[in-house]
């Protein structure tokens, strides 16, 4: 685990940071080209020497980072040093393949890693949601529309809400994990060239190596799996926001019906008791619908390799997979331990009581009842 | 069909912006508004007679849509003055909902209807896509990354990858015509007060009516729905954009290997044939990315209804949906009828010959046929 | 003025929404014609008649507006087919212009009259700002940071702080109306090729004429305006966006320290007095950032004239003009009248002051003088 | 100067990577403290003595960043810390401060900082194509529009016009060095409260000791400054998108008119020359269109300290700063030394000459000199 920047233990929060670091794509670019010597050796293009070769050679501690960084700027990407260097252990490697099969195959390998920590924290989340809807079920509290107390709700509803987009957060994101991650292999141009006829059988055996679904065409410029990515990180980072802006509003001193096991503080101001983990999810939630942008304009990319849009992606996809971990993990945090004071809620809800019926609380249980079934059966 | 704006067929071309505008949201919050009182009936809750009344006063004819836009300011949205209307001829109308339960009820429907002209556009593109794959499978041009000549491809490669992109953009929109447009029904804080026991009997009937999915639970402040559906649209727009910049470079006069078969002219420079099709196309689908954005950024919403966040997705979403559609529309346009000139991808990869191997398609006509195996068997 | 859309009088309020109507575009783009044979006239290219056939052909009621819309789909853009017209009626019109000319001038024209009820919504509600902080320069309250509540502040340095964003905003675009509208002439290529010797003197002229900025270039490509144009708005919206937000948290019931004069009402909960106004406030601020992300993201234009962005540009202006100026005209509503409830400011500071010197209120009331200076002498 | 990370020559190319770095970060935190005790020193609020004694405790070489970066979690940001420890140190550190103060006056510096790199990197890249328009002012190409060859220019028209837009980018970024940077001081809830009546007094001496502008007000929730700066260095992105692009396509083989002085290889490919300083450029410019919508969005911040806003422009700035930065670099060098072939400018030129008059240069050179006169004369 390295050591954090003075930001990431705000805006970086959580194990993606790490599952997306300068030293998890070398190794994915290295895992990238040891599985596809072994899909060639499988299908008989290289020998089982030659792959054997390719293996001992991906070997993270073999590489300088900074070195393999600077080499970068002369081809525009990373892999064309790395490749280098590895021809020189292991001629074999590399074969038939261009630069962005590598990136783009690792880049898959490293959002299938970054899920693990991401789906963990929201998963986090959305129990301690479950667990509040479970307690609260029959808590009324004042529903609030535009700010305003409107009708009561319980607070075991306004719990399964929170579980319910959670929940659907999650299982997009399952849903990609599941299908949505496929490799590349096609070389320069993607007609897979270099493999003669057995170029699906090299597909078909890369994918069996790396767990990665085979796509029907090489998608060097087809950039819908990092559109449907982006939109998917949007939505649960949109969720998070939004669970966390209600935690902050119902955290206010004059509102008071919740607030943080583990309040932050302030040096100047003793008495503050700051729902940190809820503002901080907020902050790391805010960053998505930008980053998601450049990533939707970035699939406009030309011909057969873009200029300039594919290489844009690799700084917004990995700000965009860290500010979203970063907003599950605060969201874990904020939502574990939750402590809800329902006399608040029956205070707040006394004054609407002189304007409102507020003994009518419709379905709101059968409603929370029905998330959580939701979310039993997941 | 209304009279288009200065701008409209440019920008806003094709079905979608009918099925986007004014008269066709009235009419769908009128649908809304009918269902509601039929579902209320089928279920008990009022009377046949009642929700025949409904019926009858929800008649687009009946009402000013001036006059509604005028009396929207005082409550921030345009069913109150819809409602109190309605009331006047049939008293039985809106029982138990509250305002957004229906505008977000006619989004669906709008969306909903949207997506036929959006469909179509992108099908018909895809389909001339599909021919061009087929008619030059085996014709050779040079590959380009960077925007350099790299190694051969075929044509009929190339429009097998925009094929490919244009049928995982459909399919998505079709699987959120198919599951992900939920009716919403909650009354004034999602709690089904007015309901009793009958709530989810209501939602059930009701989503009956409307052939549109029954949420788990009302979805008020949960927006996942329309991020989903942001995402898809700017996922499509991103590939009609690629596909429409591939097409303007290929018609530079320095490059002629493509030509619109209606290019567009120029006042003062007759010689010129613009590739106007294509230029729209990607004019249209710029729109997306910050538009996309705007909506997922608007997922962060306060508590049962939000201050803001709500309101600003009308704008955004029509938006939204008449630029992609209108992308698709004039991605039709470009791509039916495309001229390609066989003989000048002869002539460029000659010039690439010089350097590179290039009579090495490698496996790029089978990548074709699987391209159109996977289109037909859709 | 045009009949309202159903969503204008939330989302499209107040003077801006006629300022870049269709029909104001059209008579921006025949005050660009109009003005260039004058301009011409003026320096010997064409005759006085000639210049004057050009002002009587250039009468908007000449034209209809969706024909010309309709023509606009063949050529791209909606000038081709009006000088057409033009030219049947007076054959010196146009000379030496390319279409980019006459809309992007248009679009100067349109902006600065846009710029009217902006900037008027902007000072009045700066102006309700001022009378805040003036007539509450003293009224202690509760700052409030991260929701919670801080240390004493007076209301009146909070509307003072409203007051100087406002006032930054005010002169940033009042920036832009005095230096940053440039007229567009330079014919097909922007080398004003048509004019010989006279190229620099018609330019002058035509300066003179508009009442516009001379550009040192045709700035076809160089979008430096529009992006200066949409970052500007984009602070206004901000700005607006921050202070709504304000005041919707301090219209909580719970907090209830501000109401607007005008709250909203809601057809279900009779007792609610929602802050419509900062509602939708926040709903039309919430458009801009997307749509400045749009507009920057279309600077990148090809060469001399652009495949797609410039046309992009066309819509987003609209709809940004058009919701900052919408936000503005309720943030003017909003402010203007807000109700002030010192007691319970007081009472809510009163919970503060058990924890936390309260009666220390340092330099608020001389930061309000500050800023009402800085206002009195702009 | 740190190692850079993997992506960073070519994603955060350039001076800008470290002015923005934690170690900067924390060195201009440790300034922000040093010169506010000198400030309180020099009006009598602490001692000579104490000043001193904070200005030994303020060195960055006795703070760990890592130990920062933790604790920032609690308290959701670096300087809660930091004063804990400083305090230990120098106990009249952070008087009257809050965290806010100490970051936001830490940011100017650093964006200062950053400014160096950043304008000479675009001066740079600004007196190349002020050298190439020199050079070529009279040398005939294409014109295109639409990428389509329409009426001739010269390159040095292409050029002057890349300077022109250039130049303002510069001058808009050096008004922002001299006037848009801005102390932050106003303790926790920005009344200054605990300095008395030498309030404004401390606020003028922080301004001299700092070189940065004392605002009217301070400035916790008003983000006028950094939405400005934002603007900036998104129409900074723009421009130096506009030109690269520009250079990708002259460059292609079929147009040939450019090539960058050191053109990229590609392992797969060795005739390739690709334009990879334009292409990086083009990546690290696409980056800014949504980072510049999340600062606009996050301007929207509640009462006297947001409650996640804040935070989330800490990395966004950092990013858009590098970006901008890096697009900046990789432009400077693509320019510096562009190989420009007037022999396949003219021969692309030939083809237009079958349809259009092309020996009609209009004031093309004329510009020229006006672009190259203002580029002198600033």
């Amino acid at each position: 685990m390295s050591s954090p920047g003075l930001f990431d233990e705000v805006l970086a929060r959580g194990g993606v940071r790490d599952a997306v670091s300068d030293r998890a794509w070398l190794r994915a670019m290295l895992a990238a080209e040891e599985r596809l010597a072994r899909a060639q050796a499988s299908v008989g293009l290289i020998s089982a020497e030659e792959a054997q070769a390719v293996a001992q050679a991906c070997r993270a501690d073999r590489f300088d980072l900074a070195e393999l960084a600077k080499a970068a700027a002369e081809s525009g990407n990373p892999v064309v040093a790395l490749v280098a260097r590895l021809r020189e252990l292991a001629p074999s490697v590399h074969l038939g393949a261009t630069s962005q099969d590598i990136l783009d195959t690792a880049a898959m390998l490293v959002i299938r890693r970054a899920f693990l920590p991401l789906l963990e924290d929201l998963s986090g989340a959305a129990s301690s949601a479950a667990q509040l809807a479970r307690e609260h079920r029959d808590i009324a509290m004042a529903g609030r529309t535009l700010l305003q107390q409107a009708a009561p709700i319980t607070f075991g509803l306004k719990a399964a809400r929170w579980l319910s987009a959670l929940q659907a957060a999650i299982e997009r994101l399952e849903g990609i994990r599941a299908n949505g991650l496929a490799l590349q292999l096609g070389g320069p141009t993607g007609t897979l060239a270099a493999y003669g006829d057995r170029a699906f059988d090299v597909v078909e055996a890369y994918a069996d190596e790396l767990g990665l679904v085979a796509p029907d065409l090489p998608w060097h410029t087809d950039r819908t799996r990092i559109g449907e990515l982006a939109g998917a990180l949007g939505i649960a980072a949109g969720t998070a926001g939004k669970i966390a802006r209600d935690v902050t509003l119902l955290s206010q001193n004059e509102v008071g019906e919740v607030a943080e096991a583990a309040p932050g503080g302030s040096s100047s101001m003793p008495h503050k008791r700051n729902p940190s983990a809820a503002v901080s999810a907020l902050a790391c939630a805010s960053a998505a619908p930008g980053l998601v942008a450049t990533l939707l304009a970035a699939m406009v990319q030309e011909h057969e390799r873009a200029a300039g849009a594919w290489q844009s992606e690799w700084r917004a996809l990995r700000e965009l997979l860290t500010s979203v971990g970063s907003a599950a993990a605060w969201l874990h945090t904020c939502l574990a331990g939750l402590v809800v004071d329902s006399q608040a809620m029956a205070a707040n809800l006394a004054r609407l009581a002189e304007v409102s019926e507020v003994d009518n609380l419709g379905a709101a249980p059968r409603l929370v009842d029905q998330a959580l079934a939701a979310w039993e059966a997941r």
